[in-house]
């Protein structure tokens, strides 16, 4: 267990950006030791969607998916965004293999039950299947993966970026120390939105005083509670951070 | 070299129906010993770009890739078809994993080079990686291909999935014992159209004879000549047959 391994979870600000995204994939490229890369997308499905006349449904900030909307997250996430990422990587000598949920039954879930509200095609993680993730490793790829599970039966489930990062670096724990890594639209966690100052760590505690003194908006809270979550199944370091410098110490280190 | 693997291309005629695909995946999902799946989907590709107001550019009956359409591609035949395909074998127990060309970096290719006719991003085979197929093989998982490869320069590009076929069955044959099954809409190579009588055996002096009586149409043409330079190339057996018996010995042999 002294080999280490960066889980990296890039989001619509990278994705939505080709110059960013090649520059992102660079710095990733010439990351030492072993990486996975998590990516979501959700404006490119919206702009897509938007384009064949299909209206994207949110419900408290959450996206609806139905029949049609899932068939464009399937296209947008696993092919166009996924295939673009693996080719670039390729350029830069990443031997990256991308992955749905579905592709070597590698994520499984099941539809989110509905309780108040119908969120349709929603997926809950069940089984991450580490053993085969570690078995790409040694095979020296670096697997990239979207946000698209499968319920094992057939169906395709969309599921949220952010959980699949800490749900992989979690499976991962028990082959490796895991670094999980978020890089987002900011530096990092921030004290102040308009002085953009960078909380530089943050524990259990302190969150929950943010939390009661509104610093922590609504947005960032189910990031958190994934971070929080993937510490207590074992990842030895979380961190959130912007694209410039997320190869560096920067950004603000979630603590147990 | 006792192990056999049969290698099968599924075109239009299934892909384009869900209860037609559902029965083919769950025929295929009994095949006993190793297989590996290869997909087109130029149907699905089109109404969806006609959803997205791109009008699908065809000259001498092949497609004309641009930026715009290489994007649709990636989406519908490595997005929504195959991780669709994925998802309905790992219900019946199959575990498939979907294959660009730039996953794992298994199939390169290069831009096809401008004589009279600019076909864009199409991309002409360079590389099939036979080894790490054989890993994935080993390891347990039915490859499943789409006709989207890569140029190893960040490139996505677009080929024909009979040529993949082809391709991919020549170089597994340093490994296995090859079968290639190409599954279409007819029940074989038809000698009379009308009375569908299919042409139990070809052979390449056959194959001249039929060409000069003008029996095999110029669709048929770039179908059958995969099939002898498959041969040519090692495999051991050839077939065009049609769904409903593509698991016995029906349709039209090819020989060498």
């Amino acid at each position: 267990m002294n080999n280490t391994i960066k889980v990296i979870k890039i989001g619509g600000n990278i994705i939505n950006d080709n110059t960013a995204l090649e520059n992102f994939l660079k710095d990733f490229s010439v990351i030492h030791g072993h990486k996975i890369l998590v990516h979501g997308g959700g404006a490119v499905a919206n702009s897509i969607m938007e384009n064949m006349g299909i209206k994207p449904k949110m419900i408290n900030g959450r996206r609806v998916t139905d029949k049609k909307t899932m068939e464009v997250i399937s296209m947008v996430y696993a092919g166009l965004i996924n295939k673009n990422i693996v080719s670039l990587l390729q350029k830069y000598d990443v031997n990256a293999i991308g992955l749905s949920g579905a592709d070597a039954n590698v994520i499984t879930a099941e539809k989110r039950i509905v309780t108040d509200v119908d969120y349709g095609l929603a997926g809950d993680i069940t089984v991450v299947n580490s053993e085969i993730i570690k078995a790409f490793i040694n095979l020296g790829f670096v697997p990239v993966f979207n946000s698209v599970v499968h319920d094992r039966k057939g169906q395709l489930l969309n599921t949220n970026a952010d959980t699949i990062a800490a749900e992989v670096a979690s499976a991962m724990a028990s082959y490796y120390k895991v670094e999980l890594i978020y890089v987002f639209e900011k530096p990092g966690v921030l004290y102040d939105l308009e002085k953009e100052t960078v909380i530089p760590e943050i524990g259990k505690e302190y969150f929950e005083e943010l939390k009661n003194n509104g610093i922590i908006n609504s947005g960032m809270l189910p990031k958190l509670n994934n971070c929080f979550q993937a510490l207590d199944k074992g990842v030895k370091s979380v961190r959130i951070t912007g694209k410039d410098n997320f190869n560096t110490n920067a950004g603000t280190k979630i603590i147990n």
